[in-house]
């Protein structure tokens, strides 16, 4: 705990009540081959988890890609929002502010720049709620996350906004707050899905016959059939998306590189989509919002930022780079979990299961004795049934 | 990187590839006056977290709740889900199959004690879906998050039943995966919050509008106001649950205590409740579903092992009281967040923010400058607007 | 208006401020052949719509699944559910509270049996949120969807739970709500799904490419590839359930046979499925919540019951036989819709389309011209595009 | 049945297959005073259902309303869309298009004009979803709920876009849909409630404690503690919006009026709020996206236009008359609901039942004898329990 290289003094802004540091084990899960707009060539993926197979089971799914000629993949949409909401005394009051500060855009946009050289105001939108107006402030952050910065220019913009008594019917509103719930922030919603919050990115890939049963150790009829039995049980359960294991991967980079780990919440909805094609399957992953950045929060602590060079995610631009890395893997993990799960079938896995297992009742079962043995080959071990966790 | 205190020998079912670690850092947030059905007395809880203000946020609501008398908190049930699914040809044979195979509760338990100690099968609930049945798995599984054990005992379940032929009409059903998506493992559904998976468990406590005014520096009525906009909002967007950063407190104890990471995704749901009393203000928070554990994952993890040791989180029943645990620390800091954003309000914050913050363009506005001033005191910190993200 | 067959005096229970009736015209589906466990043989079902070309897509649908061979159905589950909540002083009282009044259920069951012939108690569910207990009833009604019987019988069982002081902490509960919100009534939620409300039910069928050439004027191909988008788009929306438009047969057939029609709202939530087989496709159709009956609500008024008797719709038995054939006329026009949207394509659809309408500007566009053209046989008019709506 | 009023030859483009029609009792609530801003004064609003003493709760809960000073309302915003489906090859060529198709506004403006006097294309938003483009296009339609119009206008643009070969990567796309299941036609789907479509309203109104007292039977402080259990239990059941039973409105009043019954299921989704002021209650009703008109569809059938002229709602700007005299009802009727809940509680409302009701097992105990007394006046009856379904 307290022999830790973290220097209290360079940890401002990131904790208080510093006492140590708990170390997460991270191994390194590729190559893959990217074909995306800010990602071409090999990558190597660091992932920190104490969740065994996942590291060789993304790296199975990885070396189907590439040898199915690499993963196209491309950010869609890039914005940070934040949405303080104003209560009036009545309906018409908020009508009335609500239909007035569209207007304003400009004013607001100033008012932002004064207190932030990277974010910029993009849009507001206001949302009408009874006697309330939750009005939705969307803005580019660069290559940082930008929730605390986006909540500081918010701030002040609505001060801009408190100052204007036109825009308020009788004066000031009863009561203003910086956020009503309406920004997606720390939240798993429907809304996240729809309008995304952060980056919105997508990965896709054919994948032939001859790779799926190589690699995957299965068929695209197989494949693919599993896959139509897990897309409608997540719609049956109400999933927010639909998806194997999208929070694994995105979980393993999000705390590798120093992101805000609470925003695995909101940031792990993913849409996995799997088609026939005549000669394999079509496959791609939308993941619509990640709240990632690789600059501020704790993308500076000394292996965080290790990690994001060594997959050349600083500078300009490396923000989008990076959540093309995440969907392109989170495909990936998709892609072998699945393929586990529905090639681990009947009297052949269930002998391998038997076969690296302890006695059951002589040797205590412990939790760890049911993951994979470390005596398999990655391929292998992926294949297993426990992988799909 | 590769400084870690780690032993790749140790890590055998945590990663494979493995590179190195990431530290995080872990501030302490207490102590909190615990009275719960399974932790009594003041509790400190260790946040592994990057987002600054997260600890003393934490703090502040613990102080209020610990003056009022303490945290009131209950694990209200713990079960672990798997649910595989059974393919036939047609409805009708699913239809037989799931009236049949519920009469086999018995050969099942059965099935699963042959292959592990610490899973007990409580029941098994088939879900007809088409030509599918996805049949839930129910378990108890001690002190172990479990995903693991009952995925082994689940198979092994699944193979007893394919096995009988009166089971399945025509000899085997068509597939049979592992998983078909509707255990709710790693992901957040709405299923989730209806039916729980892992620990479901509630906090809660009443406090008088002198703590309220006195730690958390606004009043019952501006405090109360304030979160049904923020409960109003959450409607609104779809969010599953309401809160108000819950996944904070999750992400935090999470991993600084060894949990999957990942499952962060899940067992972020949680439902805050306030109610104004005559004399302040009722107060509950309810996780549906915390898939965690004291033992198994990360859990043995050098450092991740002593944070569980400084909460007496280890041994039989430590599941339920870290859950506990998690839960009073989720109801502190939804109170001290909200409390936050209702009283940081108009000029006095106004004038506040700028006092503290540089000047913005002279001094590059970097995203970390936006961040609570370490010169200010902790309650005064926590009640800047950039706390409430 | 006022020239209603309507009588008033036995409007009773229907009605207040009665001053006449709306017709809403009936048209006729079908026939479809029925291979059910409570439907056996052809059967028209009634339409009370007054969306253009839903009763003939219906129709050609039906025509697809009865030349296939007829459309198997099921009814899984069958309970109407009420759920008051009872509010306590705190948490503890909660969970005793939770924990005591499960073992009382043949008490409850008595009650229930003192003010019902009909209902019957099968289950009592308590869910602790915070100092609250949500207690979900679940009956079985006969015929009838019971959903006034089951208040009646719950606000009797309450009453005693309230006479037994050994369950109450102190005394009475704070507050006893006869509905809190968690049984599903009139709501589409989640939860609706997950867990059912009234009737669930599944049809299914398999198709050969055959009879969708000639029927549904499409290849098997073409309407999976079509079926993936749409399905992938009601994930991408957040859509409860996942269908082309299940609302308009349940809305219609709930019209026509005298059902609440406000619970066109909660029960309209379905899962279509649609499979690729090696000579066609598979399909399935589940309503996991029809709040439907054959006898009380407006099932006695004169064209209702008549339509009911049509359908052999009433005495023992008869809502399981209505919920099989709402899905499988579901079923039929999810069928019918999807392939008149993937078929409707390109120039040939364009130009149908330019033909059959008139010159926009020199004649007023009234929204009825955009309706199908009454001079095209109906499976011409069901791939024209306007049908999908 | 086939005594109907209706004329066949009157019915094109609303039915196929006519053989007669249902009558629906149609009872008349209010007076209810609106002060919103289509639609001041004194309106009785027709109600065709067959749920017994909903019409006198929601009169009950108007002359609440009404004594109150009167309810306020307001459109919020009044579009229509139609989401067709492109799918490309990859993820790249939907990338391209999508980047591109904005840029065509203005064309696409004028090929529905082309179409259409009516509808009004607003915006088009692409959202990307591997290699399909779900392309959102927004309309406004006048008085119209204008579906069909839409589709057509929809498929005309969208037959412009197909001859684009500059748009189109490598000629044409692969598939085109009409609709890809992203507009939210016919289905409750989160998207409905966070972006709308059709007709968003809000309606509000203060209620002094003496108005709860006389006209609802209860106090602000039990009202308001009743509605706290409520909105909570919505919340945990995943309800989409939260409320007592807008859904009951919806019907009685799109079925008295003409519309589209089937769209009851996505336009049911409403947000009740309440909160307690110093004096008593302040209560607003948002409904996110009612799918209605005043022209079109059923609209022209004898009765129903007779019941939308008797509240002057034909002619322009009629269709957000409606939709805000809905709101304002529905906000009635949810007051009404909640306060029979929460004030017919214990000994006094036990007496009143078992005084009403037959002695249960001598009088067969027929759903119909559950419902409430008629020799009761309208607001004892809506104080009684099964008022609340």
């Amino acid at each position: 705990m307290t022999h830790t290289r973290l220097e209290a003094g360079r940890l401002t802004g990131n904790i208080e009540g510093f006492v140590g540091a708990v170390e997460i084990p991270v191994g390194v899960a590729g190559p893959l081959l990217f074909r995306g707009t800010d990602v071409q060539g090999e990558v190597y993926a660091p992932m920190a988890t104490t969740e065994g197979a996942l590291v060789s089971s993304a790296t199975r799914g990885a070396m189907a890609l590439t040898m199915a000629g690499g993963v196209s993949t491309s950010a869609l949409a890039q914005t940070m929002t934040r949405a303080p909401v104003f209560a009036f005394s009545q309906l018409a009051d908020a009508c009335r502010f609500a239909s007035m500060v569209t207007g304003h855009l400009d004013d607001l946009r100033a008012a932002v720049r004064e207190v932030s050289n990277h974010a910029e105001l993009v849009s507001i939108e206001p949302v009408v709620l009874g006697r309330t107006v939750h009005l939705r402030f969307r803005y580019t952050t660069g290559d940082a996350a930008g929730q605390n910065m986006t909540t500081i220019c918010t701030w002040h913009a609505c001060q801009w906004i408190l100052r204007q008594s036109h825009l308020l019917a009788d004066g000031e509103p009863e009561t203003f707050i910086i956020e009503g719930n309406t920004s997606g922030d720390k939240k798993a919603s429907s809304q996240a899905m729809v309008q995304g919050r952060g980056i919105r990115v997508s990965a896709d890939c054919l994948l032939p016959a001859e790779v799926i049963g190589r690699v995957l150790r299965t068929t695209p009829d197989e494949l693919f059939r599993g896959y139509q039995h897990i897309a409608a049980g997540a719609v049956h359960s109400g999933v927010l998306g639909s998806n194997a294991n999208t929070a694994n991967i995105v979980a393993a980079i999000f705390t590798a590189t120093g992101q805000d780990i609470a925003c695995v919440h909101e940031s792990s909805v993913g849409q996995f989509i799997l088609e026939r094609t005549p000669n394999g399957v079509y496959a791609s992953m939308t993941l619509p919002g990640l709240a990632l950045g690789t600059i501020g929060g704790g993308t500076h602590l000394p292996a965080q930022h290790e990690l994001l060079e060594s997959m050349a995610c600083t500078g300009p631009g490396s923000a989008s780079r990076l959540a093309q890395i995440i969907a392109g893997f989170a495909l990936a993990l998709d892609l072998s979990t699945v393929s586990a799960a529905v090639s681990g079938h009947f009297a052949s896995a269930h002998e391998r299961l038997g076969r690296n297992r302890p006695a059951p009742r002589r040797q205590p079962d412990s939790p760890d004795a049911a993951r994979t043995s470390p005596t398999l080959p990655a391929s292998e071990a992926a294949s297993q049934p426990n992988v799909i966790i």
